[in-house]
């Protein structure tokens, strides 16, 4: 293990971030919040630039990088960031307990979107732009550990790292990554800037369109309102809102096929495909469970839309309280919880095309038991998957599952609700924010003793980054001198 | 697919469980319910052995025997013995509904137990004795399959089977299937004897003893009394028939070793271990969950014992109202529910032998993520295990969970509450009976649709087969003419 790298690039971070709290500053002179507004700002930045300043005074002579390293610093970073990034809130003094801003801020930068505020609008301008601007951080965070760490079933390079054969140094990959992470940067927040002018045009304040514009793209859900997107109560806004959450959660290397003018190879994307008939089938499942429910079919198609679309991508934004939906409706959308989005977007839970694999394995073995004696090769986007790949797939799941029994176990001692705590673990474990029953929402997480918080806040963590580098990270092995 | 063994031997198995019947007419002789108790039967067995009797007319010419012709031969025979097994419910009035009448057979047929029975004891001897004597007759007959059909990690002869290759014919199998079957038989019917002899020490009526022996024996938990257990409130009766259902939940094979004396040989299975560490996991954590709830700890470790063991060997007999627990406690009860008991035991569920595994597997991920250069081969039984194995064990939880997912998804449409439908779906798919809610220990699935009744009743049967014998059976393809 070098160590050395793994705190040279976590300093490096640090003080990035340090200066990513800026525009919250900003905010805090431009609404007249005065020093009040802006202290607790400027300590945590004096505070992230030291601390990131020592980690990185000198450039480590040995700037060799595995996957260990890489895993590493994800999982410190994630864990560091929330535990300064939760320091505004604790020295305003409008988040009292520590672990609570902790709670607030890991789901920030994991783009969770899960609150442990009962009263949101008594927050000042600066440290709701925080809360938000954490998640399109977090957003961003996300896009490049996907490029550069994150497992995935189409990049060979990610295979060189993971058996940890003797691989590129620091240097060539960050160069390498560098590259891609500016084109997804821009993309993202040309897509962001789009939907702030889109929000405007529907009568949002500039304020509140920044809000929910970082909101979606993060795929987090934060508002600034405590009834979140119902409060506006405009179809336009829903629209807008509900189709800019599904680009969101769109892999981002399609969204740059399509911008180059190169669609049409886009569409042909399988996981694309599975994306848009998940939803297509949930909105329809829903809008039939309620036909009776709601008075108009437009309003009806429109909510339900909203709503799918909301918590397939994890974002997490509510215009009703679908805890009052009958249970089949409810049962529609914790499975979307679970299923999540695209891979290399912003949002969390299993990705679409782990499930379209679960889908795919689950037809072959009933095919092969049909007919042993038959030989079905699995195929994905055009490509056969390989013995590793789906042993990765299958085990992942063993793994989520194991540790989705563990998290609820824990919640559970807290909340007496079967619902509420299973929902608890699905919303922060996949990011989406929102459960149902106690934590829907209408609700949030203010509840819950501190030990659970603690325990979510890390399941967040965990959840976004796919496990494994949270598992490296406190295995003492890792740390181990070589 | 030879179709005509496939009839040959529905047909057999339906003259015998014809015969089968016969004790239940002796009941309603005894119990002087002369000709509205003896008529319903002698109705059911004429239909059963002329319908068997046209099947099995003429022995095929080709015995030849291939793993397809058996999960058709078992698929068909749960299905047609829970058809004609109702019909004594049915004719006599009993149950007016053959839907009601359907689930209740299919649920002593798969040992679960579930009941649509408001009221138990309204019922005369007969039914009640062919109720329970169905669970016995279940039991027998998951023996023989998980022996001669069912796929095993250990045994190479399955593989054969599996593969389908040019296999053993029908006649070798079956005078094989048949020493080892006749073993198993004399331990089961031995041991229940000897658990009615206990129960009648206890003080129970020569009646229940034989009810209640039925049900642990094939741990299905039907009781003749409304109440349960419960209703006999003696700590003797708990306390022999938590144990008596812990032996009926130990895989029989280990039972043979130590009836041969060979005990030491049967306690380094590491399955039995598991299974042990499982139990007192789960009873010290409900314990300490429930210490405030008890005011006797003697009362509180025998009720708790007693329910962990009703769960975890799916028999469902229950002495308390663990619908009432906290949810932590309930949350145990339902990981039991679904660990199920030993391979090669009338339990259902996933068996411990697999959610060993599955610990296994999760354990060896976590390790290979730390040391990716390292190979850990997994091994149970002290054998390693291979991958072809490894791959049907991870398959069976992906094909358990979509099923799952399903049966609940369809619940959902009749039942508005969470923990009722996920319960449901739960206790009948791994053959526990009663669940947790609406469907717990004090209730009944009476409620519910004739929908829901009958998708539940196949979950029970495709639970009860480990569900690819019933995905042969439905399949287009297994009865097409070669």
């Amino acid at each position: 293990m070098n160590r050395r790298i793994v705190f040279y690039v976590l300093g490096r971070i640090m003080i990035v971030t340090a200066a990513l709290m800026i525009p919250s500053v900003v905010v805090a002179l431009l609404y007249g919040e005065g020093w009040t507004g802006v202290y607790p700002f400027l300590v945590t930045i004096s505070v992230m630039v030291l601390v990131g300043w020592v980690l990185s005074y000198r450039r480590p002579d040995d700037m060799t990088y595995y996957m260990k390293e890489g895993f590493a610093i994800v999982g410190l970073t994630w864990i560091v960031l929330s535990l300064t990034g939760a320091l505004p809130y604790y020295i305003s003094g409008r988040i009292p307990k520590f672990y609570d801003a902790f709670f607030e801020t890991a789901s920030g930068f994991t783009t969770t979107g899960a609150s442990i505020l009962p009263d949101i609008e008594a927050l000042p301008h600066s440290l709701l732009f925080w809360r938000s601007f954490s998640l399109m951080i977090g957003g961003m965070g996300i896009l490049v550990f996907a490029l550069a760490v994150m497992p995935r079933t189409e990049s060979k390079e990610v295979y060189v790292m993971r058996a940890e054969m003797p691989g590129p140094t620091f240097g060539k990959l960050r160069s390498k990554v560098r590259s891609t992470a500016r084109v997804l940067y821009v993309i993202y927040i040309a897509m962001m800037l789009v939907l702030v002018i889109l929000l405007l045009v529907g009568g949002m304040s500039l304020f509140d369109a920044f809000i929910h514009a970082f909101g979606t793209a993060g795929t987090g859900g934060f508002s600034s309102k405590a009834m979140s997107v119902a409060a506006y109560n405009s179809t336009y806004i829903e629209v807008v809102l509900g189709i800019a959450m599904l680009v969101f959660g769109t892999n981002f290397s399609l969204i740059y096929l399509i911008l180059k003018g190169r669609a049409k190879e886009a569409f042909k994307s399988e996981e694309l495909r599975w994306y848009l008939a998940i939803i297509a089938v949930a909105v329809v499942a829903i809008s039939i469970n309620l036909r009776n429910v709601y008075e108009s079919v437009g309003i009806l198609f429109r909510d339900v839309f909203f709503t799918v679309a909301s918590v397939i991508t994890t974002t997490g934004y509510a215009v009703v309280d679908f805890t009052y939906w009958p249970l089949f409706s409810r049962l529609v959308l914790l499975l979307l919880m679970f299923v999540g989005s695209m891979a290399c977007s912003t949002a969390g839970g299993f990705k679409v095309s782990r499930v379209a694999i679960y889908c795919k394995m689950f037809i072959r073995e009933i095919r092969c038991s049909i007919n042993p004696n038959r030989v079905l090769p699995l195929r994905f986007e055009g490509k056969q998957l390989s013995k590793p790949i789906l042993r990765q797939v299958t085990n992942y799941l063993i793994l989520y599952a194991a540790l989705f029994t563990t998290f609820t176990l824990v919640v559970a001692i807290d909340v007496n609700n079967f619902e509420s705590a299973f929902s608890a673990v699905a919303a922060t474990f996949n990011n989406i924010g929102p459960g149902l029953g106690l934590v829907g929402p209408a609700h949030n997480y203010s509840f819950l003793t501190p030990f659970s918080k603690v325990v979510l806040s890390f399941a967040m963590i965990m959840g976004r980054l796919e496990i494994l580098p949270m598992i490296v990270l406190f295995s003492p092995s890792t740390w181990r001198k070589v």
